[in-house]
């Protein structure tokens, strides 16, 4: 840690004049809402119009007569904030940025309302693709569609005789290929699945097109990769769609070596307007040297990689959640874990000697289970309480487990607008029985187990206000169901922007310097068009971000 | 803070590969304990018997069985501690590390049966000095004495006709002169008590030789400063002294710029031992360009500054505590604010924009009220209910105030060694009414405060386990009185424990890497002849430290 923090300083030390804006700021006039204090239930919310920045931190925040009156200030610039509402820069403890920038590059499936509509779609993007390029898609959803059923390659095979096209479901735990992509991949009739995935095949024994989890790997390994100037431009295009949505901070839930190369040298020029805190992707081959290199936390906090994210399941949509008792509506399947429980002991013993925390992801009550199971494991052979471990999604938790989050101090990374989006199909999947320990957002809060909100982007829209009113209602966007799907989930507005800001910060280990618009900590906020506040609870996901500032500066103004 | 960050680096780069060692050590065979997991009540109390160091830091803690087995360790070193008990390093959240190296330079009063006994130490002492220097001398106690009364400058002239002397107080709030210090001071019986102190005079209004708080101010203004070399001095030998006693870290306070200075010398050429978390003294004239000039966190994290110490009220022994009420054995006296309620809201207006802690020195219900009126009005109206202010002793709190340390999320630093050194003095100052609220320990630790535990050295003696005795107890180490002082406000030994470590950690924001024996951690630990947790509590003061382990390197070995 200390080597990696001097290298770290040494490489960024030349550049740090223009890192921050070395000014004192006064803005005004606005109607301003932020918590205070510590992460948790003791937080408060609090209001202001005021905020004076000094080199990028916030020094001061309240009305502007309390903040001017006792200091004579000089101000480099006074920002007039018209009266519109200010909130804390949203944190997304859990997102994909890569995965978003590339779909950027991608044919956008999720409004596709039919099999049909979907392969439209695709036929229409790839009028502006090389006919050389493989054709990548992603977001359909059959539960969305009037068939619920899976597609399959032939419709896909109407329009692309030869070009390959690959479409990932809305979860990323299926993929919908057409027929030249499975020859590219040697994918036949013969072909046996490979453990936890599964190759979806038609009564002749064809496969459909259709591949499950880790069975996506044998199409995804023929398809070309992304070069290093693709994946510059999509984190480019990502930072930006991310910032126009008032994020000013994201938990990136599995990078690989490359993609921590890519946000260093992002770092190293300033050009990383969003702050990352990167997981390693546990199935990167070189983590053992990434983690014995240390910790990276640049000093303007742009970066900081300290966690490694583990798969354990799947995913509740495609079945590969793996719970305790088998799928309600497929008896006989219990789901799929992606790592074994051996080879999960040994990533925790691998991972926690260097100070990482560890983020796993447990969606199925079998997989959040054997998660917690292994923490505990750990904690007693060789420690590491300490380290802020997470359950990532903790979507589907039996009852008995959910109090040993707080007692192992496990963080719940959750999804609202999973349960909104899942509400059709995770009753179907587990039986109204199970649904007692899903989603189970206030459960969480009340036991006080801390709880970081994100959205899971690319799987669902990066928009957070879309998960501040799926928390607060349970309802998806047109308000189903009414009264809310077990509304006694719910939680309040000022508990799910906590979730999203201070508590997303501590998820971090960032809680001193981030998550509330308090003195000195890094001035990140956003100017809304609306007060979330003074809103029926049913139009909260409307809000528009007017601007988004990082440390004190405007990274996005509409 | 991001300029200063960068400063330290780039100071300290050059010297790192020094500052810790870079080696993997397998420390077994120990009676093992820490707290672990987050701050407060949420630790648990966890035994081992084998840690793994590499480079400083924490790798693993556990059975030697459990930390071994999952991974192929190449031991540099191997180090066996003979089955003896290993407990954090101790985090002294509360003391005067340049005053107790002053100190053990100085005539030592503390163990003087009476004034005459005194007098005799200090001539003793006096044969060592040069006739031409000032006799220094500290730590007697009127309490202690047959006559219970304040010792006159008659006494010391017999021995010391023209050689100034100057004795302060245990408690530091008054100090015992003869004539000729007097007359080199100027204090004659024309002297008026300046504001917030006292000279006491006798019957013909002649100065009795004490001078109480703010007057004692005219009589050290004319003792020469010690040289840079003497404090070079007194730091060394105090850093000595507190590994010996097994503490790790000490939060200093109330330093002046210079201390600082002399610290950031030893920080640089690695002769920092002891962990020193300073507090800024308000009264530092350099203060606003110190906070200006931000944090200062070394890499090794050896020296951290981001605080700044204030002093609201005198102490308890010299009356010079503020009270609401007054002095119940001196009605009329309502103590001394030291620092008037306008001018804290000045200090706290001017430290809270530049991110630093403010630690308030409070000790009467008056100064308590004050201080905590001046946070909440802060909170109010510039923020900085995030920066784990303090209020230092906390030591007489009217009962509806506790409540309002939670609210406002004021850390309590306390130190157990008073409740018992004060028990003969302090129902008389109060009376028993008021002892409701009076070192009310396990009250805080209720209500959820997260109390950081000091000694007060050396108004207290350094050694940690005559605090951790007095907490559990509430008992003097001749267990007197039976069944406890005050005893409902006793805590247990684990409670004990963690506001001497973790907590302490948390209350200088260092919790994530200091304050417990865990994965990613600083390793500071301590071994000990004997077992806390199997002892006795009366004898809980009794273990005796036989090696101090800091950053992995033993800085200490009896």
């Amino acid at each position: 840690m200390l080597k990696k923090l001097i290298l770290a300083c040494s490489a960024l030390s030349l550049l740090l004049p223009h890192t921050v804006t070395a000014e004192t700021i006064l803005f005004h006039n606005m109607n301003g809402y932020t918590l205070t204090g510590e992460p948790g239930s003791d937080a408060q919310l609090r209001r202001f119009d005021a905020v004076i920045v000094v080199d990028g931190k916030v020094a001061a925040v309240g009305s502007k007569k309390n903040v001017t009156e006792n200091r004579s200030w000089q101000f480099d610039q006074t920002v007039d904030l018209n009266s519109k509402t200010v909130l804390p820069g949203i944190i997304d403890a859990h997102g994909h940025v890569l995965g978003l920038g590339l779909g950027l590059l991608e044919a956008d499936l999720r409004v596709a309302e039919s099999e049909r509509d979907a392969v439209q779609t695709v036929t229409a993007f790839a009028a502006n693709q090389a006919q050389s390029d493989w054709i990548i898609g992603r977001g359909w959803n059959q539960e969305n569609w009037p068939s619920k059923r899976f597609p399959t390659r032939q419709s896909l095979d109407e329009s692309f005789a030869n070009q390959p096209v690959w479409l990932t479901r809305v979860d990323g735990h299926a993929g919908w290929a057409n027929s030249a992509a499975l020859k590219l991949a040697g994918i036949t009739k013969d072909t046996v699945s490979p453990d936890g995935g599964d190759i979806i095949k038609d009564a002749n024994g064809e496969p459909t097109g259709v591949l499950i989890d880790n069975a996506m790997k044998l199409l995804e390994d023929v398809i070309p990769a992304p070069s290093i100037e693709r994946q510059q431009q999509a984190l480019q295009l990502a930072f930006q769609h991310l910032l126009e949505r008032g994020i000013t901070g994201v938990h990136d839930a599995g990078v690989d070596a490359t993609n921590i190369q890519l946000y260093q040298n992002f770092a190293q020029q300033q050009q990383l307007p969003v702050r990352i805190y990167a997981m390693i992707g546990a199935n990167e081959p070189r983590l053992p040297e990434l983690l014995a290199a240390g910790p990276i936390l640049t000093p303007d906090e742009s970066l900081t990689v300290r966690s490694v994210k583990i798969y354990a399941d799947g995913a509740l949509g495609s079945r590969g959640a793996a719970l305790l008792e088998p799928y309600h509506d497929e008896p006989g399947q219990r789901g799929l874990l992606v790592t074994a429980p051996e080879q999960l002991h040994e990533l925790y013993q691998l991972i926690i000697p260097h100070g990482f925390q560890i983020n796993t992801h447990a969606i199925g009550d079998r997989a959040n289970r054997i998660a917690l199971d292994e923490f505990a494991r750990s904690y007693q052979s060789i420690g590491g309480r300490n380290l802020r471990h997470r359950i990532e999604h903790a979507q589907v938790v039996h009852p008995d487990d959910i109090p040993r989050f707080k007692e192992l101090n496990i963080i719940a990374s959750m999804q609202p607008t999973h349960a909104t989006s899942d509400k059709n199909m995770a009753e179907d999947r587990l039986g109204k029985e199970r649904m007692e320990g899903a989603y189970a957002w206030q459960t969480f809060l009340e036991q006080g187990t801390i709880v970081a909100a994100g959205s899971d982007f690319p799987v669902e829209l990066a928009n957070p206000f879309f998960g501040l009113h799926a928390a607060v209602t349970r309802q998806d966007r047109d308000n189903q169901p009414a009264g809310g799907w077990y509304a006694h989930e719910a939680v309040t507005l000022e508990q799910a922007l906590r979730t999203f800001t201070l508590d997303a910060a501590y998820a971090s280990g960032q809680e001193q310097t981030l998550g509330s618009i308090e003195p000195g900590k890094w001035a990140d906020f956003i100017v809304l068009d609306q007060d979330p506040f003074a809103q029926e609870p049913s139009k909260l996901w409307q809000p528009t971000v007017l601007a988004t500032y990082v440390a004190g500066e405007a990274k996005f103004e509409r």
